[in-house]
């Protein structure tokens, strides 16, 4: 099938993008600089996996949601909390409807390029604070998208019943490399190691047995 | 409720404004300046309206739009096509998933607002060439940004099931002044009169036993 791939160059959406250029053609990935404080660290990284592969790669800009959006997530909201992904006081960092933001443009640009779908990689982990990762959300969406567009553009989520753990062994069979990938939500100079994601993206490599090639400030 | 409106400045959406402002609370209304020909004409109608309520107005940006999606409404397409709104040549008028991208920004904006809904205006004509305003597309799309978002928004749709005829009947009600709405898609000087949108501009006047107060070229 013809995709295309949502790509913020983190761990589980580079990981997709590998998965899905050795099963699918993809047409582009789409990556959105929407004012996150870590945008500067992971968009790089997402290119960089673009151009490993030859694929054509966008960034779209999204100024607005740091303008106008509510989250601490982004450049204009409050410092990002630590602590575990499933706290509540992660829920800080949900930027309110993003997934589907970035799943109608992804199809817009999908329908406009004639590809015939868009992957993007929820997980199991994302479930807990971010409403936007679950089944209850991506079901009625994906049937939005398919009946909203003339290309009946489809909307895979091929990790969506797997953990992080899953994900890294996976990306691992695919040969890839994670120090070329991005998670932390602070977007220093090295992964922090102590915020949600941070947290999250330790587990996995341990949950999957591999060594955690990251360079973190509190290790 | 307190509400998110989305108000292009044409004839449909503007009713709904003023509808929403009567029976509800307005947090603001939401433009987007997409690289659509007719923007530069309907958007500043859109403000005129919003001053005249005393409504915050925002415009936001999407110049990926004409950057990136292909359709003749953009600047970036190709010519107008002319004849009834519901002939086969308006399809090349659809812009991809325009509708989806705008509703689920909204969501985002209502959310980050403490807004519980948003509102649009689709009608029944618009249900023959637009997938995007059809309940096929809206009734999933409700129930996506419903489970998506943690204020659980509501998508408001109270036009879906009329007519543009009734559309301008409920605006005389409401005391509207329909010479400050733009529909033609060319964005000339004056409207066209020949275009899909002005040709059923001009059907909902007449179906509605009003006098249609546009200026056309040809009239």
């Amino acid at each position: 099938m013809k995709l295309i791939v949502l790509l913020s160059g983190g761990l589980d959406s580079t990981t997709l993008l590998y998965e899905m250029e050795r099963d699918h053609e993809v047409v582009a990935a789409l990556s959105f600089d929407y004012g996150a404080k870590h945008n500067h660290r992971e968009l790089p990284m997402a290119a960089y996996h673009c151009n490993k592969l030859g694929i054509s790669h966008l960034t779209i800009p999204m100024a607005f949601i740091n303008d106008y959006f509510s989250s601490d997530l982004l450049k204009s909201g409050g410092a990002i909390p630590e602590g575990h992904y499933a706290a509540e006081n992660m829920k800080s960092t949900v930027v309110p409807a993003r997934n589907a933001i970035m799943l109608s443009i992804a199809a817009g640009f999908a329908e406009s390029h004639g590809a015939e779908g868009v992957a993007y990689g929820p997980h199991t982990g994302d479930h807990f604070i971010y409403r936007d990762c679950r089944e209850e959300f991506l079901k009625p969406m994906a049937e939005a998208l398919r009946e909203g567009t003339d290309a009946a553009i489809q909307l895979l989520r091929p990790f969506v019943k797997m953990n992080k753990g899953e994900i890294v062994q996976r990306g691992i069979e695919l040969g890839m490399d994670y120090s070329k990938t991005w998670s932390c939500y602070k977007g220093e100079e090295v992964h922090c190691g102590r915020c949600g994601t941070c947290v999250e993206r330790r587990e996995a490599f341990s949950l999957a047995g591999v060594e955690d090639p990251t360079v973190y400030q509190n290790s």
